[in-house]
């Protein structure tokens, strides 16, 4: 097993460096976050960093470099206080990393990348209509990283659209089912296959398996 | 296609919202992190929220509950200012899952749950012997989410050691090699499927496949 010490680290050609970072943290959320500004504009901006913070109330995050491609997303974000965090599905991934691209502030990726803009009654910014799960969202804080100028974007969930059958009774979302992808690296796609759903653990129960609806599994 | 409203959301029963919301995040890595106190105890515990945050210094983080079963990580990250963040993989998903039980916190998970702490020369914490991809963080920062009373604890990277074959020419790490595991919800598990990678995209081209080396495929 290779052993990379600090030094090394920051004595590797940045690309290199950036690829093997951005490989160590796992699997990453698949995303896009649609915004528009205050004259309506829509931007689409793929993300693989939004991540779970809370349940009640529904707080989801995601992680935003402000001299990126991706700065479009945080000032829309700044002056509608709305953004949507669409899945990213097998339907449509290759469309979804094409949104990374640099396009000026006047080129909508919708129209770029053949995606369809989506809207509902109550919220601004987009929706992507080939998504199957998809939630908009009210901007509750942005927290400065200021160690690597980075910010940590956090939104209240106000409206989740999805497609029924995947609520199981016990409220998990088979999101495999939608066909969402998960992202390793900057640039690797992937689908999954379940292993199982498991019980809560306690101290005195090894583990259980779940089946898809909360219950225990007929081989347990 | 199923509208779920804020006001709905908050009058859900909470275990079935915990559910439903830790569920729309997509998908999520699924790391044990290790960590001990100024004794010297481990202990170690599963995380789902570990993220990425910066390449250049590596930076990696994590979301924290002050009240949850996992205080023991964030008391210890505390005291030692050192943690190590391993990749559960496929060869031990239910034992990793069985260290979210409420151990006390002279209980060892190790123990417990037969999994085999490794220690290196520099690092206090330990890592998971059977973990294929692991690395160890010197604490950077603890920021509080006051919102909803959660951290986000930030770390930089110190020292990676992952199986030698699994590193590719440019940098990119093929954790589905490792078999690394991802989680969806609070209690499900998946392997994974690499669709492909993709190139960097660009507002001129569409994007193409690249093989694992990150090169352009034959078929581009």
């Amino acid at each position: 097993m290779q052993r990379i010490k600090n030094d090394h680290l920051s004595q590797m050609p940045s690309r290199y460096r950036a690829q093997l970072i951005n490989s160590i943290s796992g699997f990453k959320s698949a995303s896009l976050i649609g915004t528009c500004d205050a004259e309506n504009v829509r931007n689409l901006a793929i993300f693989s960093s939004v991540i779970h913070l809370g349940s009640n109330p529904a707080y989801i995050g995601f992680i935003s470099r402000p001299d990126s491609v991706k700065r479009h997303t945080l000032n829309n974000i700044k002056r509608t206080q709305q953004f949507t965090i669409n899945h990213v599905s097998e339907d449509f991934w290759q469309a979804a990393h094409q949104t990374s691209a640099k396009y000026l502030e006047s080129e909508c990726e919708f129209s770029q990348t053949g995606l369809n803009p989506q809207y509902i009654e109550g919220v601004l910014p987009p929706f992507v209509e080939e998504s199957q799960l998809k939630y908009a969202l009210k901007l509750t804080d942005i927290m400065s990283i200021s160690h690597n100028n980075t910010y940590l974007v956090v939104g209240e969930v106000t409206d989740i659209l999805c497609a029924e059958e995947a609520i199981k009774a016990d409220g998990y979302i088979d999101i495999e089912s939608l066909h969402t992808v998960t992202i390793t690296g900057l640039d690797s796609y992937h689908r999954t296959q379940r292993l199982s759903r498991l019980t809560y653990a306690t101290p005195s129960h090894p583990v259980s398996t779940l089946n898809l609806n909360g219950e225990l599994a007929d081989d347990s």
